[in-house]
């Protein structure tokens, strides 16, 4: 074994098995809650362990040619105030990541990118499921028609450049923490 | 008006209006289902958008006077196979972000740190609540007392050089998004 090899160790690390799963509540094509139960490895029984699932959805952080990246001031509901928010949304069913990637930049910014660059997918909660988070950051942007978004919120589009990025990022500008990730980590490579 | 104020604008951005929140589902002290009744800027209302509450965390990436950071190798119920994580739990009622980061910190690994740098707090989802996600580095972090953590998870703990961390974050090691967040924003802020 390597010993940077961080994904393996002496110590082995057993998951929890799901004995049974039932649906507690539907809501419509956007919420599904699930009611567990799971078996620890230590053969401790869990019967009231709650899952959630919610489409899974994808961000994008797109820079121009020029290098300036692409945000929204926005309102959204769970948010107070406004927010600062990368491009994203949610998968249709079956869509790969990537496609949905590419479509949403071109829904809600009318932009088209030349180099994907996948900044990985990642769970929402640790715990109870809830949804897939593809992470992207898109160069090589450039307009190629006009907005079609059919989201619902105001917003407005801003091309940010990388100090003004990384001081609204500081700053607690975006407020979801999707977005404060695919940010950083965007900023991170290409410190 | 700054220019390089982004949270103001020219344009007024308009919040959507809660008309009527319903509880769906309580399922112990995990998650509260609601159905809200929004009304729309333009008029519109929707009756059926769903609304979770699940406990808000504190995230803390711990770096010891040494310099290097604190994380486990663990297994979570929603994550394949197994995952790298930073020190991280639930609030406790009543509790600030900052006494519960301190307390998971000292619970989890016996470590007291120094320094705390908010990194901020984030909601989990921007359109359906869920959670807040308090994230912290804790700096000059060092070992006062043997770890007393209730987690039921199998974990080990390692202690990563900052160049080992990054990769781990670059090669998707950290499958949980606001860990992912924690890690990129402190990496972006050492860089």
């Amino acid at each position: 074994m390597r010993s940077n090899d961080m994904t393996r160790s002496p110590k082995p690390l057993r998951p929890w098995k799901t004995l049974r799963r039932e649906t507690l509540l539907k809501h419509g094509r956007f919420l599904t809650v699930e009611n567990h139960t799971i078996r620890l490895p230590d053969g401790q029984v869990i019967d009231d362990w709650p899952w959630l699932i919610i489409p899974s959805a994808v961000i994008v952080l797109a820079q121009t040619a020029e290098g300036k990246y692409l945000c929204f001031r926005q309102t959204k509901y769970a948010v107070e105030g406004t927010t600062l928010a990368p491009v994203g949304g949610m998968l249709e069913p079956g869509e790969e990541p990537l496609a949905a990637a590419r479509r949403e930049l071109g829904e809600e910014t009318g932009y088209a990118a030349d180099e994907w660059i996948p900044l990985g997918s990642y769970k929402l909660d640790p715990n109870r499921g809830v949804a897939d988070m593809h992470l992207f950051l898109a160069r090589g942007a450039r307009q190629v028609s006009a907005p079609e978004s059919d989201d619902l919120e105001d917003q407005e589009l801003l091309l940010l450049e990388r100090d003004e990025l990384a001081a609204a990022l500081r700053g607690g500008e975006f407020k979801v923490v999707a977005w404060a990730a695919v940010i950083a980590m965007a900023l991170e490579r290409s410190s």
